[in-house]
């Protein structure tokens, strides 16, 4: 038998991990804060990874490896870049049995590694655009951690781009923000609001940083990409300068962004229940299962019927027959809603006879009766329908649990029941909101990218007048 | 210009440090030791991975990912192994902040931390076989570094499986050893050999190391995969066993194998020439790219009738235009050249008016008339000619120079001059092995999978009776 999952209700945290372990897409190692990401959880970042790298290339990027190591001198050249990072480092002091001379530390992100190839890459405003991803692991040494959401070793991709004008960098940071836009909302079904951080939760060495952030069902936030704007900081720190097209030099402009194994986070919390996880369509490992109800003697032509199918929707869909006939067609179906493929096709010797199959969708438990010569496009309308509607019950959620205040009070209430994300005037000064995130450890998620119109608002902690509504909530 | 490469008759290693440079497909990085994969040589990667990583999904085999870290005391476990690898090892002693408890070494292989996680998910023979892959970065530290070829850090793949059986696992590896000679001999166009290594040549841990083995232009061998029988050591030194079918207790069986980005360095050594790289047009990011040649009074239509070929190949293939004005033609050739595209397609104007283009092959020169109409079908044919001819020419070159010698002195004239794969007779003795390696520098390179006759030949040190016909060769 499966598993037995604690329901959402009882315990959302207990849950969630529930469902890592269960499903088999995660699990602890035996070096403190980091996991192994199991083949099925592995499976759903082959998904993401094709569906993201994509993106990036369209929009002109080339991937690239850079050192995982990097020498501690180097984190140090960017102040505000290494007074965020060092706290995180791990630190390598011996190698080929003898102490190093300089300690390497492991990358926790690479700007700095990276800024001293573009040193010698860069000469000219000929080199520019410098348009470079790379897909890699990177290290941060976490106190707490959790499954794919926060693990001292993490997978992820990091762009990392250098151009000649202010402008042009601008545009790339936010033409990065709306590829994880567009990724989390038709890839992840996630549907998640865009927005520009305050300067308390930057990036570490950014003028400023954009973010997607998502709601899970516990109305938590849940970062899931940054894009940062790092102006000249990176180019001063590594001395990159170039010859512009007027013969005089200047310092590069540059961006980063970066996405990580934490969206499989985000995707099991968002859309799973208490049967297991729920996977989007479209960057589930299996689409459609195949489980052949038979007795002995219906074997035989119901198994051979399946294996038809099978063969006949290969072709076009991720799809996996189980005709093993060690578990019965029950424990199957909680097996596969444990797992979350998106839809289950039962087919049974009256089935069979009929010349139909029986689809299931795992998101509503929906069945229906579907003609077995019909059933290709049958099922591509299906996993559409499964795709639009895990977005849109998202989005209703995150509606529904998205609120505008006036006062204090009534946000304290609210951040704490039923929580959300919680929409209030800010005068715009750090002290307002590190109050906020003392007393009730709500933050401010984003300054929404299309700033609202404040409506004379007044910030909520302070009764001055609000430079902006911010979006507050709890977070992952 | 491009950059003018050494020829390789005036010195070999600097040719192929000039092409790798100026070919941008490697940098050396600020670390010592570890190089940067720059865009064009990490495209080639991609290519190489997708490739490999079809087969093995082919073969039943699923991704993974394990920690990058591993407590020291894990390599400790088994004794071959630590002693094999401990001299290369980097270590982590500090992170966050604090001393570590247990010091954690960068993953130089993932044996021990894949097998401590074995142990939790393999209780029965029903958990059996395990067929498991990742691919990921891993450090050794090596004292002489060549980009590609030898490297502190390296990309890889490493593949690790779990079965119930000695023969089930000894079938395994020689299926992926057989994986690998698909690999190398219809993607990458190298002809390999395969076969076992000697006990002085195995993989630390292994019960018997299998490989392939390339013949360089230089004619040294670079060992191009290898595929490891492990028995049940890993599975003792984790203590992993298991429930058999008939209700007993046994270890584990286990096998690994590994291929890195050292494939880029033996593509490269075994094909390009004294323009730049060749690359076989399977594994190449670019396979044809279209030069158009025009005077201002004909640019427009030129190029117009170039962008349509474009169009019209970038759905079969991955087709590049260059139409930057800025460049002559004379130049982007050279450069193409050197970049190792397989095809170069040229258009003036009076190829237009004839309603043709110009295919140039990148490995012979070789120069023909197509009809812009046809084009498809004249680029794929001449991509599978290139694709053949060039493991054509490398067999040829093996063949050419391999020699079967009696007598070691001989044999020592050859290894110097002209060097390449020499077979001759080995009593299975290691102190003939080791004189050899010691007075010439060769090594057996493999004992032959099918294992020829020796013919009632002797050792070619010792003069006692052959018990093998061994391939020796000086390596990378």
């Amino acid at each position: 038998m499966a598993q037995k999952i604690t329901p959402r209700a009882s315990d959302y945290s207990q849950w969630y991990i529930d469902i890592v372990v269960n499903a088999k897409l995660a699990d602890y190692s035996p070096v403190k804060g980091c996991m192994v990401i199991r083949p099925r959880g592995y499976a759903i970042w082959e998904r993401i990874q094709q569906g993201m790298d994509g993106l990036f290339k369209q929009t002109g990027h080339v991937n690239a490896y850079f050192p995982l190591l990097i020498p501690e001198s180097f984190m140090k050249k960017e102040a505000e870049h290494v007074e965020g990072f060092a706290p995180e480092l791990a630190v390598v002091t011996h190698a080929g049995g003898e102490k190093l001379e300089e300690p390497l530390v492991i990358r926790p992100t690479s700007e700095t590694i990276i800024w001293s190839m573009y040193k010698k890459w860069i000469q000219s405003y000929r080199d520019l655009p410098l348009l470079i991803n790379q897909w890699c692991n990177v290290l941060r040494w976490e106190k707490r951690t959790r499954l794919f959401l926060r693990t001292t070793e993490f997978l992820w991709q990091e762009g990392h781009t250098a151009h000649a004008t202010s402008q042009e960098a601008e545009e790339e940071t936010l033409r990065m923000l709306g590829v994880y836009k567009t990724f989390a909302e038709e890839y992840l079904a996630l549907p998640v609001l865009a927005g520009v951080k305050t300067d308390s939760e930057k990036f570490a060495g950014a003028v400023r940083t954009y973010c997607i952030e998502a709601l899970m069902q516990d109305r938590k936030s849940l970062q899931a990409g940054t894009s940062h704007y790092l102006g000249q900081n990176f180019a001063k720190a590594f001395d990159v300068t170039f010859q512009t097209k007027d013969k005089t030099v200047d310092h590069v402009w540059a961006t980063s962004w970066g996405a990580s194994t934490r969206l499989i986070g985000a995707l099991i919390m968002a859309h799973s229940d208490d049967k297991g996880l729920v996977v989007p369509p479209r960057v589930a490992p299996v689409e459609a299962v195949i489980v052949p109800i038979f007795k002995n003697e219906t074997r035989e032509a119901v198994t051979a019927f399946a294996r038809k199918l099978r063969d006949d929707l290969a072709g076009s869909f991720r799809v996996l027959l189980d005709d093993d006939d060690q578990n019965t067609p029950g424990w199957k179906f909680s097996e596969y809603e444990m797992q979350g493929v998106p839809v289950r096709i039962e087919i049974g010797p009256r089935d069979m006879e009929k010349g139909q199959v029986v689809a299931v969708r795992r998101d509503t438990g929906e069945k229906a009766f579907v003609p077995a010569a019909g059933a290709g496009a049958a099922l591509r309308t299906l996993l559409d329908s499964i795709q639009s509607s895990l977005y849109g019950r998202a989005l209703k959620f995150r509606t529904e649990s998205t609120f505008r205040v006036r006062d204090y009070a009534e946000f304290k209430k609210l951040i704490d029941d039923p929580g959300g994300f919680i929409e209030a005037g800010w005068c715009g000064d750090a002290a307002c909101e590190a109050r906020v995130k003392e007393e009730t450890k709500a933050t401010i998620r984003l300054l929404p990218l299309e700033r609202t119109d404040t409506g004379g608002a007044s910030c909520m902690v302070c009764g001055k007048t609000a430079r902006d509504v911010a979006v507050f909530g709890r977070a992952y």
